[in-house]
């Protein structure tokens, strides 16, 4: 029996995007080149944008790569980060930035409310002027969903401030449209909601962003200029690529637009997050953040109060049934989570709610 | 019909391979942390050394980003590097020091020929003190096998240097006993001659010098203490790692196993490279490299002088034919590139021969 992930990623995909990878190709034939050309159309399509003006540069590696290679090739060497952040992720670039030597401000927000546009303008009209302001889009560490339009909306104001969002666990699941959010660089990776194997992440960029940023980055590898103008020269990676991640993404993209594009996926995630939400209300548990606040790519449940509950052992018996929940706990409350995307569907979550109640029930009688 | 590929890779690799990619595991679960520590184990065995003194470091991304966590890892911000090259991937290094801001010196040397001990001997006691010494096994612009037994040798007499080598298309093809060579650390990739398909390398370090490093890495992403302090700490990567690639590497290494090893896959290698020349002196092609310098990983051809002759036609034909050699050009030479490493047998390479003499038939009548 294959286990079930219910985890913010790698997730599980489907059996023909696995598939996919039964097959060698050279890097460097024709077939992978069209290849890769496809995937980033496809993906500054899905971004709102078109490709006068934007790029999408993929980049080896996990999702963390894009996110260091972003802030070392965009911020300038006398420039500074505006960094936005209530969750893990925000203060791990603020992390990167501290061992890059670049410049920053790292400005906190609850763990369990969005952020929104007047938090960004404020700390911009009072501390400015900024070369980037950073935010995650979806904080995968609580699911809170921040207000990336209004923060664009704010932005207009700040033309010497390139927008970044880290929409890792968001895009292909919510909705985006580069363009309405005035964002100047969005980063997601291979094995979030576009379903696909983990190898990649991506970066896309506005293309004056990237003609003034040559010489800025601060790594070799991780050089979106570069990187970028490889892949524009011959459509070849500098580097040897994933080449069966990329050929499962492929499959994955297909399939994507096969359910109805990101509009369908939205619609499927939310009708899990649903079956979710009703199913652990009745186990009793309690969720941490409000309804207002919540998105539907991963949900914090709080502990039990039960005197017998241990998450060690309640992840262990779930997993040994074929179920794998989010192991860590990255929030200051005891929490812990689960997540809705991935080839999940209504019938995955019956019988995550049905498992849950069998562990809970012997351990916590 | 799926062409076959004679690169240095992402090379072909057997379908049983490709095949453990079928499943979806979670990076934080069990199973897959006991898979990774066997991936460590193993090859740390394979490179003749033991745990108790080393540690294996995989890292996500190509090779490349292996090679600049190296360098921006082990070499102090006081340091310096000697960079000993004879092509394209040991000139690559200087470019990463650049880059980085790593003091290095880089002493070039002649892409016909392998670099030697007292090559090393004569810098080392002109030019040193040096953190690190760093030389590239198997060059794979060329094929050339440096001596790294020779300047291990040397290095005895320099214990303030630290022995990198770049065994990227070497390590598990050529036997390597890194005690013999007395080398502290050694880089090499999922897709090599292990024949797994890319996604991360890993780096084969002394114990004592990672213990020495923390705080070196001019990166996040790229600072290998931190990753090996994960991974000894609860057996896990930092930031997601590429799960269906280490299945396949799993399943890579038991086959290596079940192939006799490093010595019988040397076996193969040899007579794959024996077929090839054979039949490559019959077409009438000169290679590159003496006979005393080349090694059997990867052979340079020079192009025909035939005034028909045109190398993007006759990759594009043998392409079409199912065959796909190195589209590239790196030596100052004019000079093509087939390997012989990866999923290849006899049978491969003899039709490989049958089909390169029908190809510059009709090229060059």
């Amino acid at each position: 029996m294959e286990k079930r992930l219910f985890t913010p990623g790698p997730l599980g995909v489907s059996m023909t995007t696995k598939e996919a990878m039964l097959r060698d190709v050279g890097s460097r034939d024709q077939e992978f080149i069209s290849l890769v050309k496809n995937i980033r159309m496809d993906l500054i399509m899905i971004a709102g944008v078109d490709e006068t003006d934007f790029t999408c540069i993929p980049l080896q590696g996990s999702g963390t790569f894009c996110i260091e290679a972003v802030l070392s090739t965009f911020v300038p060497r006398e420039g500074k980060v505006l960094i936005l952040e209530n969750g893990a992720y925000g203060k791990r670039q603020a992390a990167i930035c501290r061992v890059l030597g670049i410049n920053y401000q790292i400005s906190s927000f609850p763990e369990d409310s969005f952020i929104r546009g007047e938090d960004a303008k404020v700390l911009l009209e009072r501390d400015g002027p900024f070369s980037m302001l950073s935010i995650v889009h979806c904080e995968t560490s609580s699911g809170v969903i921040n207000r990336i339009e209004e923060v664009g909306d704010v932005l207009k104001e700040f033309p010497e401030t390139a927008y970044f969002v880290d929409a890792m666990s968001s895009f292909g699941a919510v909705p985006i449209d580069m363009k309405l959010c005035n964002m100047d660089v969005l980063v997601s990776s291979a094995n979030k909601c576009i379903e696909g194997v983990p190898g990649f992440g991506f970066a896309i960029c506005r293309r004056s962003l990237v003609a003034a940023s040559k010489g800025n980055a601060r790594s070799y590898c991780l050089d979106l200029v570069d990187q970028n103008e490889g892949l524009d020269k011959n459509g070849q990676f500098r580097f040897t690529p994933p080449t069966h991640a990329m050929l499962a993404f492929n499959q994955a993209l297909t399939e994507l637009h096969a359910e109805g594009g990101v509009n369908a996926r939205s619609a499927r995630y939310q009708s899990n997050r649903a079956i979710l939400r009703q199913g652990m209300q009745s186990l009793g548990f309690q969720e941490f953040l409000s309804s207002e606040h919540t998105g539907y790519i991963i949900t914090s449940y709080y502990f039990p109060k039960h005197p017998k509950f241990n998450f060690q052992t309640f992840y262990e018996n779930l997993s040994k049934l074929g179920f794998v929940i989010y192991p860590g706990k990255v929030l200051d409350a005891d929490c812990f989570r689960i997540g809705n995307i991935g080839n999940l569907h209504a019938r995955d979550m019956q019988e995550l709610l049905t498992n849950i109640e069998t562990v809970l029930s012997k351990m916590c009688p």
